[in-house]
């Protein structure tokens, strides 16, 4: 199993890759972003990020995937800008057949942390800790990427332990 | 010169295809929606959306596009729905080299009817008789994505009889 963990943003979209052993154990595979802040003209941004996001998932070829949820305290422009390039990330998953689960930067905190009201510095440690990292992962995006990966993992994890349980 | 107009929407877009001739009379060349209601998954709708309108660009080739934009005051739900449909759009467009120009409702309303405040009655009206229709375009979002066509090609006529008097 490989998750492919997304943080959609304006012009910075981060990911993560994380895969998961037969114990259940999550092991980083890939983290970085998918830079378009040089690409001036809203279209062709998209664009880039079309064919960057299908070029990551042609090399990885990851099994799984999930996105942070929209956080909707932020203004409208903002909203619309991240949504239209969230429409074209799921675009681009389910051509490639990738179901998408989605969270909300809540229930990633709670997942990584346990602890719903952690600060960012908490999360990101925390993504270190479990992916036995030497530094806390940079840039911040992709940081909330394999933090998404990581929570998606844990859902996957208790669903399979429960199904298990309730067969056995 | 062959004008797309589109009315994005959740699950319903509108579109409509407008030519002009060389006197810059616009002639109706087709009108439609696609639907996606019947689509219940987002990610899924959105490949539907994707997928009908490649197939509309393969058929009729236009050479113009313009699409409505948001409409700011409808909630935050909404907005974040219309814009992932907005965001394919432009990934589609883009993919097949269309350049996109984009007008607010009222744009359209006073390049259509000379009057920003017109009712939604007037402005289908104005659609019907400035393309010698027999009735009102049916859907509601067909007739927009029309009157944005015809806002559009408004605009192209009035830059090109600009440049034509500033080189005369």
């Amino acid at each position: 199993m490989l998750v492919l963990g997304i943080d959609p943003g304006i012009a910075i979209t981060g990911y993560g890759l994380v895969s998961v052993d037969s114990t259940g154990s999550p092991k980083l595979s890939a983290f970085g972003v998918i830079d378009s802040t040089a690409v001036r003209e809203t279209s062709s941004r998209l664009q880039f990020l079309f064919d960057q996001l299908s070029a990551l998932l042609t090399e990885y070829q990851p099994t799984h995937a999930a996105i942070e949820k929209l956080f909707f305290q932020k203004n409208l422009k903002t909203v619309s800008a991240v949504s239209e390039a969230r429409g074209v990330i799921r675009l681009c998953l389910a051509q490639a057949g990738l179901p998408l689960a989605e969270y909300t930067p809540n229930e990633v905190k709670l997942s990584v942390t346990s602890y719903g009201s952690a600060g960012k510095a908490q999360v990101q440690e925390m993504v270190r800790v479990l992916l036995c990292m030497d530094a806390i992962p940079r840039p911040d995006d992709a940081a909330d990427a394999l933090a998404v990966a990581l929570c998606h993992i844990g859902m996957l994890n208790f669903y399979n332990r429960a199904s298990d349980e309730s067969q056995g």
